[in-house]
């Protein structure tokens, strides 16, 4: 492969010189209509991308459709899933997707070939959640566990904290719910402290993430958690299993009840398909929810594979939202989520995207002359609309958007007011929102004028099942992925991370002077 | 007072003309200790805020100085506080702040003195909370409230759930919790279906909030609740009160148990201090704890009226923030709590300065050139640095930030681990961040360089209680106050979220065409 920065393509040259596209004017009347019914790629699952509203046209994807065989997008996924050196920095593999299925050859890494591997940690996931979902694996008192609390933090926290939300209303209306989850992640002792307080720790199974074994707040929480048991006259090592490398002090250590595999060759962030989202989340549902979950990540991946713009939604995304970074020059992004279920996965997104792509290097470490991943935020509709898109419609700055919505809803639980259904009335909303954000509206009154031209695009579901949120997810890890090929940057470290840790350390061993002995005596430590 | 436009002070001139300062160097070695040492104000309740890793010299501190003489920003509080018509937009006055103290005059509207009004209210809301809490009011079988579930939508949600989650551990520490708080505010039937599954109907007290009334997602939500109370054979009359305008159809409405009443002075994303937070914030905690966290955004009024920058953190930190969104041209902004409870104030933070000063029109509608509000994130630390951070240490974008941070916790629960506890910990690593940002590393290996001049404020306070809440989030309203006032927009109205309700409300009509008759088919609506 061609591993060339973006400024190096000719077709970003091109693509900076065609012709911009007037929003407003293409989403008016029938064209508008006709846009919105052609714009639009098939995904995985029932799932459909919809780019219609974005200020994008024929043109403009021709030139996005030669960029991404200039740019060899789908020889480097090729690479990627057949077991390259894709991370450069930290010279490792890269291989979430192989949780989910197998995309191309046989990888072997460090003698073992790893999607046997991952299949072999799902399997004893399974046995461990069944044990312990039918009563093999009880507490002390021979009683069932009730409840999981998962110990980790960034990627161990984020994502499976995220899957979770998404799925419980769904898994309770389908009876599926098997233990309720909880997440302890931030050092604060609050944190701990108040999940602690809301649990029956007797019937409680903690699941312990970490893949070094050594994160300084999930082994301060491990501690907590531990002395909680202690002073309850439980026995921590009949209430934890750890996630973990097989390489680290807490594998095959007798101080946890089991220990499900990770390894290097998947980060943080993209482990909600690993044994870090798949301990958790096949204890409080069920082993099958988890694997129909990967199904669905799978579903996606194989889409990702295809040259065509138009058959492959994750590479589509990438380019526009390339060409609204580096081209339009708009530096956030919001992604607005029209279901509750998922009022967390914005926060998932936002370190998927920016720790992947909140890159000043390119993988060879030379500095780049153009703007990398965007700032991220986001939450659900129909509350931001009651909130920040004031800012979003009317303020100086152009901000993207990225909609979610779903025909139906979870729990199948509507009721019909004023002649329409409560989830009619949530569609309704996000419908006009996307019209509204392109098209504006004029107005005497310079207060009340929406200058429109403000660009998004919508995945539309028929339902937030497990199947469809593992395709939504994998789609947005692969959009991640294609983007980060485009820039250049290995998306797949995060050197950016580590100074604060050995500042940090440096203040508690009170080795510190300047600004930082300063800052330590204000907060007296 | 004079309203002028940014771009027509002369001391904006001077500020774009000022020396900038490099971060990195003057943080360094003793002088960045003295910095931090020095650039320090008091602020009410005990908090600090410190601006040292801001990229401001003296030099520039004297400009901004004569910039909020200039721009007459304490002339512009007075009017405010002394009921001038500040929300030209809207024509109304603008009274949060009279809801804890009076800082002027006596404001008279509408022939009543309005402090006269908002106390009367908070006693009304008092009388009703003791006899709620002492078992004076019950339900149908006698039995005590346990939980009281709050329904409304923005800032009838955002101000109210984050200053719920803010307190809730610290009043279970103090046996001050009188009832558990839950929140409905999606029109997503989800929302409203997971929070009625999880509390007993039968001792929830619901509490209706919307000024008008008419807010589709609330009313919506009311008769979700209603209807699930009526099918457990209970009376919604029962378990029912309003909050809402004396002329709402609401008011004086045998539905409710109990009407306590807001006015068009105070909108929603500054109602945290009126009826809208007291009742529900009164209900679950005490209105004793209320009353304290009045006084602090009191306490921090009060500074807001010091005419020196060095001793009024709102004004100052809205300085700092005017210069690095107008001369730096700095697009985001990231408030970023170490403080788990603080989890979903940067939520309302989002809405309170993106819908006050996410505006393009000046307070008499004419069209700017210079840039208003940023878009503004967060979520709580240690959790981002996993996270986000890696692009904020390392990306092409710089984002300046506000940290936030409390000595102690507050459960007061802690465990020494390896030598310090958890608090110690938490704060380590803010301390850490803040000078890892300013002043970076050098490196051999490029993808391990931090370029430091990534400029961060903190705010420190000893504990979160009430009053350390109110300072703080007063604090946060003077600020975007005094941002308006340098910007010259109207920060009282939010016409920007008028188009989406009416052309919702169309969809729901069947009276579209074109684009958004496409969407509401793809959404089968």
């Amino acid at each position: 492969m061609n591993w060339l920065n973006l400024d190096k393509l000719q077709t970003f040259q091109e693509l900076k010189e065609v012709e911009k596209v007037d929003l407003k004017s293409v989403m008016a009347g029938e064209n508008g209509a006709e846009r919105v019914k052609n714009y639009s790629v098939k995904m995985a699952e029932g799932l459909t991308y919809n780019y219609a509203a974005k200020a994008v046209d024929d043109k403009i994807l021709k030139v996005l459709q030669k960029m991404a065989d200039e740019a060899e997008l789908i020889g480097k996924y090729e690479e990627l899933y057949n077991g390259a050196v894709i991370n450069t920095g930290e010279k490792r593999l890269v291989l979430h997707q192989l949780c989910r299925g197998q995309l191309g050859r046989d990888v072997v890494a460090d003698g073992v070939n790893k999607r046997d591997f991952y299949l072999e940690q799902q399997r004893k996931i399974k046995e461990f959640a069944d044990k312990v979902h039918n009563g093999e694996i009880v507490n002390e008192k021979g009683e069932k566990f009730t409840t999981v609390v998962q110990i980790g933090i960034g990627g161990s926290d984020l994502g499976p904290r995220a899957m979770y939300i998404a799925l419980e209303n769904w898994a309770r209306r389908n009876n599926l719910l098997s233990m309720e989850a909880k997440f302890v992640s931030n050092v604060d002792p609050d944190d701990a402290s108040a999940v602690l307080n809301s649990v029956d720790a007797s019937r409680t199974m903690f699941v312990l993430v970490s893949k070094s074994g050594t994160t300084l707040e999930t082994l301060t929480n491990e501690s907590f958690v531990k002395e909680v048991l202690k002073k309850e006259g439980l026995d921590p090592a009949k209430h934890m299993v750890a996630v973990t490398s097989e390489t680290s002090p807490l594998a095959k250590n007798e101080g946890y009840l089991n220990a499900f595999f990770m390894d290097d060759y998947i980060g943080g962030r993209y482990s909600s398909s690993s044994a870090v989202g798949g301990c958790v989340l096949s204890l409080a549902f069920t082993p099958e929810v988890f694997a129909d979950f990967l199904k669905g990540a799978h579903e996606s991946d194989l889409l990702a594979k295809e040259k065509d713009i138009f058959k492959n939604a994750a590479m589509l995304d990438a380019l526009i939202g390339l060409y609204e970074r580096n081209v339009l020059d708009f530096g956030t992004t919001a992604v607005l989520p029209y279901s509750q279920a998922l009022s967390r996965f914005p926060a998932h997104l936002q370190q998927l995207d920016m720790e992947s792509n909140g890159k000043s290097v390119n993988r060879f470490g030379e500095e780049m002359n153009y703007v990398t991943g965007p700032v991220l935020f986001g939450e659900p509709g129909t509350n931001g609309q009651h909130s920040f898109y004031q800012l979003l419609h009317q303020g100086k700055t152009i901000v993207p958007m990225q909609f979610v919505g779903f025909k139906h809803s979870q729990l199948h639980n509507d009721l019909v007011i004023k002649g329409t259904t409560s989830q009619a009335k949530l569609n309704a909303n996000v419908a006009a929102q996307i019209v509204g954000y392109a098209c504006g509206k004029e107005d005497e009154n310079p207060n009340k004028r929406f200058d429109g031209n403000r660009p998004s695009s919508i995945i539309i579901g028929d339902e937030l099942t497990p199947s469809a949120l593992g395709a939504l997810l994998a789609h947005f890890e692969n959009k991640v992925m294609f983007q980060g090929f485009l820039w250049n940057v290995n998306s797949f470290d995060q050197e950016g991370v580590q100074l604060g840790k050995v500042l940090a350390n440096r203040v508690l061993a009170h080795d510190v002077d300047g600004a930082l002995k300063a800052y330590s005596d204000l907060f007296e430590i």
